[in-house]
């Protein structure tokens, strides 16, 4: 499907796909930040080894239309300005635990959208969004945050402090992603037309056209309360 | 080659290329940093591209021995610190140069070491080193770089103000540079070993003892002189 020509692919999947790598290169960059910074070579090593796949996953789902990177992600440039803003932090464990949690709600929402989009383009893109992480973190889930969820978890479980300090935090990171979500499909047409098909592509009973967002965000809230058992971490 | 033990490789060459894969660790956390805050989505990919490549390079000269990343780089680990305090910037164009000539030294110096390492060692540490980047700014001198020399040249050929102003930190960057190259040598004998062979093996003249080092300042000056010229920049 290499040859997929731009004006095969619906415009709300080019706009799917334009989010989900931006904010891959949003990863990349939360990352890479917490690894010049890092406490130890091992960790700032981990980091960049994340920050890494993050570009490779970028890499891999801008393959799936055709475009410059640039072209594709131009919508959604100042898409996260805003979130960043609102929770820039000084403190590193936080600024690792935002990369996990913020992509964390973007992949969910990326993944929750992909499932409504018709093949051959939605199984592509569905394979990308869902490629495992390798490693001890290892699963889809991990993302390109496998190394930044370990150094987590081992952080929190010698510190009850910080463990309970970054519980909080992350309650004010996922609060702020879910208000991105709203905030994107208010500004893009073609994400909305995919999230309103989103509850139905899951089997989800019947749900009123203005329920899609309440189900999307419920959806989104519990695996955000997953990922935070995974970190041992209070949701 | 890939089953080279670590006993077999000189303690000296294994100290050359911890300082080869930091310092390409260490380009990888610059680049990235100047990703997170470019100016517009082109170049803020296009440095996360060159950030990349820095972390491929690292694992190809990692490879060159055995031993985790964190053991081979550890001796390394605060060589650049003060180098970095030194030369700290808050502004985006002088951070890009810092890492294109800051990182260009120390690929330079490292050349100019393998130069006088035995094969077959040698020969598979000086094809990593010497491997060409891709693209616009094609070249071996290029690493990792290629895209922030085109970003930086850019920038200084449509401002004459910006270019003297670059010109005057790229002397303060190649000054600290350099000082730095005299500390690692002190610091660490198996880098001076190979420095004092470097003259030889590069078909100098014969050079006293003591004159290694000055031969080996005066090769990087003119190397970063080069690569200032490039940069359409006065050294």
């Amino acid at each position: 499907m290499s040859s997929q020509r731009p004006s095969a692919v619906p415009a709300a999947v080019v706009d799917l796909v334009g989010f989900a790598a931006y904010s891959e290169l949003a990863e990349f960059g939360l990352l890479a930040t917490r690894s010049v910074d890092a406490p130890d070579l091992a960790v700032r090593q981990a980091l960049a080894d994340g920050a890494d796949r993050a570009l490779d996953r970028e890499r891999a789902v801008l393959a799936v239309v055709e475009g410059s990177a640039a072209e594709v992600m131009a919508p959604f440039a100042d898409a996260l300005t805003e979130f960043d803003t609102r929770t820039r932090t000084d403190d590193w464990a936080e600024g690792v635990l935002k990369g996990v949690l913020g992509h964390g709600v973007a992949q969910d929402f990326c993944r929750a959208l992909a499932a409504g989009v018709e093949d051959p383009v939605g199984k592509k893109l569905r394979e990308v969004l869902d490629r495992p992480a390798p490693g001890p973190a290892a699963g889809a889930e991990a993302g390109a945050d496998a190394e930044a969820i370990e150094v987590l978890g081992r952080l929190g479980a010698g510190d009850e402090v910080l463990a309970s300090r970054l519980a909080l935090w992350g309650r004010r990171v996922v609060g702020e992603a879910l208000s991105l979500v709203t905030v994107l499909l208010d500004q893009h047409p073609g994400l909305d037309e995919l999230a309103a098909r989103a509850p139905g592509a899951h089997g989800a009973d019947e749900v009123e056209p203005d329920g899609a967002r309440t189900w999307l965000v419920a959806r989104l809230t519990a695996e955000h309360t997953r990922r935070m058992d995974r970190l041992r971490l209070a949701a």
